[in-house]
């Protein structure tokens, strides 16, 4: 029988980071499907699309051939080519293939980021509301995570104006930013991101932009830091816009000169990325048709959810600028948005995100809404919990 | 214009860890035979054989259903299930699968285990020579690798004296150790695994046994620390016996108070473990008999090298106990492994690893043969090692 008190069983401090709440809501979901109750779920922050099926053919054409051995620690020559020239497709910015990291999904690249870019005890600036690994994921590093407020009247994101405030009271190694963000899903303007890093570099802070959700901009197109500045940090994935979160294939762009630590990182931290999905990942960008109709089908949901939830009581919403999420405020229906969350999921049958997970200050007051899924999985919930709320 | 002297460009001090020298090494193989040579690869420590049949198919069937979306952190059950039943197969030993994480390749059990085990500044007791990634993954989380020397008397393992005594000038928090090991390819015995792992938790050190060569035994059968103590977390793979290195997936057996802090780490570091890697994970259980050839391929390569190198002037071979690895003393040729391992590749069209890689302090007295290939390449490189240095 093992001792609570055993002092070998203790794990280390840093190992002391939150869980992802969104993940017990799950875990609750898949407890009433598996007692046969119905749940429209809109809690996940994956796509219900398949990859594009030139990736799966890829892929399947790769396993055929025979050995799935280890690639290059930066990844597929010809892949990291290929992403070069999406920047020059999609933004006409002629990018070099050497600062290309493929990284095992967006969550390595921030493993790899964090210890290339930042030392133990470093401040590094967060949006809040925000997506929670990046807390976790630098405390866990010995960083300091430092949640900068956000609002509407910056569209939630950070500005020159609290980026320097809150250098001015001690100062960032670094500033983190994300556009489509999670789980606001509200975009910055090319011109406030190329202002934001203009003051972030003039200060002497590292910039690093995740832009995963590229790709799925509605409101106006997303514009890249790649495109701004040479020494920013950029991570992307395939997960979102190609739909291929279980592959676990993402990307860097990297400054020039911290291409080699980060390969000496990824060396010795991953060996290489998963084979087969690189290969997809490189025939994924010849799926972009189908991927469009995956868009086309999010702009649908977006249109149903934004003309019905107002309807139903949910009128207090964040800018629906991209990703696939609507963030609305709750307050007039509860200060507890993971109570609410878990009676909307077990008398509505419709899972849902409470804030709490991403903004530990405010997060009681507001509800995610993933609207990944089918347009009528999005009838049906805002039916259900117009329903739900009446009779509640 | 990007200036080195920029202070947004210096990579973090922590991301100064040492590049694998095999990379060059394989580099240099790759342009001489994009030049048209012949090159007879030694030096790669992956299986030439693909995966199992059964874990192809099972991928191919799950390419085919569709979407390949995130697993739970830990895993997918049935996998964790049938991992746990290895070991009642294998070791007659009754494990649960809730102590069971699946990981992106022992790669990231190291990451996810050091983070969970160690603080940063905690010293850590390796052998020496041993796998690169530990002294850098170590290193770059902020804990400091301590190697402890060993030799022939202790068959190239750390032992409860040379533990203590180490423990004595300083105190550990944990020990790693691999059998079979890299890059000796030596093995300890179950009563010196036991004893070990006794002396360690005794002096309250944390114990780490790293089992990625499992299945890979030629002169007495592993043990298995999973069997020894609830307290040790161990490390494994299907990268070696199940040759799926390109497929990043293995697994670590946690003790049970770590699996919750270890989940939350997977949740925020990884999210998943790629799907498809998983599915046909579990499926490479069903295809032990295909992979018991490959080991019987490995048996008869291991026959050719023990009997053929002394005959060539290697003759001071370390035990050749398991894994596919054959660490041989060269001082009689060279006080520069390195470099002969160069002009070996060069002149010889043989590549191998020089041991500067495993071994900062003698390493430049040894190469590595790794015999994961075919026989026809073993005699081929005998031959060609032969002649040229009796011509060199």
């Amino acid at each position: 029988m093992l001792s609570p008190l055993d002092p070998l069983l203790r794990p280390a401090p840093r190992a002391d980071i939150a869980p992802f709440i969104v993940m017990d809501i799950m875990a609750e979901a898949a407890r009433i499907e598996a007692a046969g109750g119905r749940v429209v779920h809109l809690e996940v922050g994956q796509p219900a699309a398949p990859a594009p099926a030139t990736a799966r053919a890829a892929a399947a054409r790769c396993l055929e051939e025979g050995r799935i051995g280890y690639t290059t620690a930066l990844g597929i020559p010809s892949l990291r080519g290929r992403i070069a020239r999406y920047y020059a497709e999609t933004f006409g910015f002629d990018l070099s293939p050497e600062r290309i990291v493929v990284t095992t999904g967006s969550s390595g690249a921030f493993v790899l980021a964090f210890l290339a870019l930042f030392q133990p005890g470093d401040r590094v600036a967060i949006a809040n509301p925000g997506y929670p690994p990046y807390r976790q994921i630098l405390k866990a590093l010995g960083c300091e995570p430092v949640l900068i407020e956000t609002g509407p009247e910056t569209r939630w994101a950070i500005t020159p104006e609290t980026l320097l405030a809150e250098h001015a009271r001690s100062p960032l190694a670094g500033v983190l930013v994300a556009s489509p963000a999670n789980p606001t899903g509200t975009m910055m303007t090319g011109e406030a991101l190329a202002a934001l890093i203009a003051a972030a570099e003039d200060a002497g802070i590292r910039f690093v932009s995740d832009e995963i959700y590229h790709g799925l901009d509605y409101a106006f197109p997303a514009a890249t830091a790649v495109a701004v500045s040479e020494r920013a940090t950029v991570i992307n994935s395939f997960s979102k816009y190609f739909c291929m979160t279980g592959w676990r294939v993402g990307w860097m762009v990297v400054p020039e000169p911290l291409v080699r630590p980060v390969e000496r990182l990824q060396q010795n931290l991953a060996i290489s990325v998963p084979t087969l999905s690189q290969v997809a990942a490189e025939a994924a960008f010849d799926g972009r048709e189908e991927m469009e109709a995956v868009k086309r089908g999010y702009i649908e949901n977006r249109r149903i959810l934004t003309s019905s939830l107002p309807k139903i009581g949910f009128d207090r919403i964040l800018p629906v600028d991209g990703a696939f999420y609507l963030y609305a405020d709750v307050s007039r229906f509860t200060n507890d948005s993971l109570a609410f969350a878990r009676r909307m999921l077990a008398e509505a049958g419709v899972a849902a995100t409470p804030g709490v997970d991403f903004d530990p200050h405010d997060g009681r007051h507001f509800i995610r809404f993933s609207y990944a899924g089918s347009a009528a999985d999005m009838a049906e919930a805002v039916e259900r919990i117009g329903s739900w709320l009446k009779t509640g």
